[in-house]
């Protein structure tokens, strides 16, 4: 039986987790909690990552993962609220795309109670810090074949 | 050391499970799937079940357990996007609640985009089906002691 | 031939009807008009009434007989203009719920111009008074087989 | 003692009845209804029918019978979400207006739920097919001496 | 010198004036208001009148006229608020146009505050009764040559 | 002379005063301020309590003794801001009706500016505290004979 | 027979006429153009003029001649827009306001739409330059008996 | 082979084009564009012309041929932003509809960027002069057999 | 001890109570009602009075005492809905400010809904005539020592 | 005489063409039409083609180009309803540019009918498929000179 | 060669610099800064200085001075966002006009995002504290001759 | 002493300045302005310059110098009122960040006047042409030691 593979797909800014207004988001990277979840759950996943600032890097990859692998685990920042193109290459793409957010995106401003790209994807786990990855992760492991 | 204690409650509707709008909500009824839940994770916590269509009753129940139990799972149903009562419940109490959708909110009509009940909670899990409920009470688990 | 039977269902303030604001909804109660248009109809159709100011109890009550009768003829008051809830619980039955008002809700506030439970219901009645539910009544009795 | 009058008038696009998108509104065309209607009802009351799509030829024809006839059964169409000239024309006249939709408007566009000539009609009947005129005019005939 | 010549233009429900709503609108029918007005001022002005309840037939008169008459005094009745072809129709032809309401506008309902045909006219009377035409020919009568 | 018979009704999350979110609503239970309060005003009034977290039983007890009280004094809690059904209520009886809160309600969140039910009440007192209940209590006295 | 007083009073501004935005609002400044409409009347009216950028001093000014003068013209300028209390104010007194605009507010800028004054006036002029002065003076001495 | 038949539909105040707003529409006027364009494709297409100033002859006009023409070419003018009697009509026929615009609608007045006959539309083009009608012409020529 | 210091400060239009508007807000004058309260509370308080119709004069009146007085009761009028600068006032002192009403603003135009001082305000008491003068001053009594 | 310079510039997404939602947009992948397109008009126009899902590659690329070549054909994707960056580039260069959609934006989701890029561009075609792109082209190589 | 004149001039509330809410706006008195100011820069310009609450007395000054100075730097307060009485005088004088604020009034309220004075100004220095003053004349004195 | 960096950063749009609008942007180009601010000041600061169309690239940027240098200038163009990921990337950053635009952005399109990026940034200069660079770095040299 082949492993599943999943991609963990960061938007803007996430690459500065740790160092960033760390009273939100917590003081630990996302590389080492990356590393750390890859190996955990190594018998089970090929699990890839990515990171882009850019908005049309984060369509390319959902493009190119996205008729192939098993899920991907997306937290779209910022582009989140504003982003059509986004909604429409989820939409466009065959993988299941989970949504999460560290955060709880309800409880913070205004601006970012749209979820513009949330519309297009399965579902969204939202507010449980980096554990918000690892549940959405669990999902796809119990429910989709390899 | 002690078990901990963490409610599913349960709103309006969802009474109905596996009787009501099945091609959207499926046709598996709640009790069974509490039951083998409960089972399940039996060694770690004692779950209990409460659901009514009552928002009144939904906030005793919040108000009876909330000081108490070590996490309190919610789908507050169609009170979701209109209730400021069970908002200011949730924030009354201590017990950290998650909330759970079995559909993805974002995705269906206008007047679901709106949390009010979510802005109050610690964390959402939204479009899983009933596998939304699994996936707050693993992150229960893991985080909060009993 | 077995006869029909038809819910007359009430919510929030209908009770005081014949004393609350007459020179809005009339003076004549309920009740003896309920019993006149029961006595009226009794070849073709058993006509139940139940009156109830909690949201949750009309969603029990129309949970209860939306699965055998052949209509309910539902007024539901306040809840009109912000019950997702009573929409879903609409929804959920397959009785087919025609909704009534006394008054014509287009020409009063502005906060009951949005219906809510109206976008679930087969159609709406409204501005005819005590007549609106004998002009529903008898729409169901001229289409529904018992 | 005289036969009541009563005018039904259709509005626009109501002149395809039967041929128009015969999955919403059905394939029985308003004409044989009427014929139907007139015969079943030709002891109590002389039915009359106009139908235009011309906003102002619509307005004309409530000045024309709106101060002599028992009643008007009017069903404005797509003039029900727009026209205030025509909302004016029924407060003009004397005789009460019923609005009837086929449809239940409120369950379908957005733009269709806004009802500018509601507001100025005696009541509405939403929903029930060609049975929406029928329920109009027997509370008409109840209601209104000839 | 040629006389000059103004066309008094009503729009929708205006033939009912003096029958009307009179505690709004008054008791006085505009024909006879028309013909004192126009013999008052016979010496200055040939004064035309025109009135429909069609919005299409008073564009085509205000092309008509919109060319060579030296003003045109304009009541759109209830077109005011919602028409951008009547707004299209005063900025598509020379004659000046002023906007007349016997009403006070600013003081009715919300729907009437919004005056798409009063943007594309040169200004507007409002609230003076039947003296609001007077005011706006006297204006013409003023300022613009024969 | 009879005592005057004044109550005082609690909505949702008010049973928990003392307990919830000490820093906004202070450390005082209801209960002893209540004694206390009717203890001062004894020999003017007959001062009764009831509070619910449920909308009905709220409607319910307006009904029972809104045609013979002199006065209630109604923190609605989070129904002020969305209750149609309330405000029918206060509407349909005939006692003076004063709604008070303890914090000011306009320099909280966006979603507590709407005041539904205060649009029915005789007045508002908002932001002092226990206080609330007091002032109003005054002025029921000071203008309501018993 | 008594002669009329009819006050003009012009609000922020309009003391810079012939000045201020010359392609806007023309060349000829306000207190020439007064004294020539002063001496045209003199037979019929006593006219006086108060300019004030001070929109209290514009309460005053009201309050002060708002219970003895047969009229008053009002260009409230900017404070047409914005202003409860010049809207109260106007309410609040006897004599009949009317208020006047040189342009026409309804074809400017968006927040120039609005007029809060204007629902609280007898009527609006709007659009005509220093006619439109003359026009709302030549229908109070029409109109209003000294 | 039959030659196609295409209906060339112009709303109000087309019929000015060539005289109107000429820096805006141009100095060219609809009938001898329209004779040129009917020369010019008379071996594939015979080419009818009708234009209307009112909204029920277009709603007519569309209902007359809109069940045997391969197509129909529409300039609703004002109405698109406005009438919701043409969306229906547009949508109870079964010939294709093509909006066309001579000026680009998005860069003009706010009102005009609501289309509500251009979602009932096949497509639109707009913005290219009277071009936009030979673009429309040319696709259903390649497009829709006769 | 030394006496507290509390200023009445009335806004705009609250000169002419008892003479505006009387079905609205009484016949008593207010300078009457102000003595009669003045002597009643003599013992405890010095009452100072102080009423502007121009609202930077309210600004330089909430400076003047906001820094020594133990409170001030604001009546703001029309100010109340549009008053950036008159809230930036009361955040800027450290005097205890009472907003007050004599009607209840949650019942009248839609306009007074908004309130930007009131957010500004300690507490808000809407509704009860001159009685909420008394009330708020009750409380300033009973809550700020000298 | 020089060949004219199309450009033929398309937004996000466009690449998956022929395999993403082919319900909506077709089964064809853009390029091979490409290709055609190019050939059949070779005698007339180079044509060249560029997609990026890259918000600011587009703009490179608007700017590389937009000071030479005859036009530009520009499908903005989902950016044409977010971008205000893209509308102030299509404004800053001096090429005409077109913009095109498959489908026609009007009839799709709300969120679709506000075109920031559109009120930049010379004109719109929306919603005949690929034949959009060959419309634009045509008009494109009709009225600008090589 | 003479020296330039410039105003500094304060709405509402600056007179209370040093005194009010000092976390937001820092202790240092207006009155010390602009004394260091003027003298700084006594060689190049005449500095005066003028504070008033009162919007209209602004209004004034700005007409007092607007058509001889070299500049006014204008802190307009909480008139800011509401007073189109001001933006219009802006626009009426003929000096450069250059608003500055202390704070950054987009991370404030919501209701301080809307700067109507801003949108007549010549530009706008938000958010260096005092020396967003210094940094306005800087400008002046590069910009304008004196 | 280290001398300061300041990197002036801009945004999509911006290389085209001198070429693009130049009746609104004028005619001088960036990079020679560049030139002589960066001698201009050499003994103060080292002036670095970064321009990009792209999003993403702009976000990198910030996170390269942002935890370094002593300050940013940023013109963030059409982004400006769109990106919630900028504001992201310059509340992740610890250099004050100064918003600068040439035009005064409350002066034109409504589009422009929501400022996503203002909101999180030190404080905005808008209106200056290329002055506004200079006064923000003037700001910048003058608070931020090296």
């Amino acid at each position: 039986m082949m492993k599943k593979r999943v991609l963990i797909l960061n938007g803007p800014n996430l690459n500065l987790l740790g160092k960033r207004e760390t009273e939100v988001y917590g003081s630990k990277d996302f590389e080492s909690f990356f590393l750390a979840l890859k190996k955990n759950f190594e018998d089970e996943v090929t699990l890839e990552y990515y990171q882009s600032n850019i908005e049309g890097e984060l369509i390319n990859k959902l493009h190119e993962v996205g008729f192939s692998f098993e899920g991907i685990i997306f937290n779209p920042g910022g582009y989140t609220h504003t982003s059509v193109a986004l909604h429409d290459a989820i939409k466009a793409i065959s993988s299941p795309v989970i949504e999460v957010h560290m955060t709880n995106i309800h409880s913070r401003e205004e601006f970012r109670h749209v979820g513009i790209t949330s519309a297009a994807s399965l579902g969204v786990v939202s507010g449980f810090g980096l554990w918000s990855y690892e549940m959405a992760l669990q999902f796809l492991l119990d429910n989709y074949a390899g």
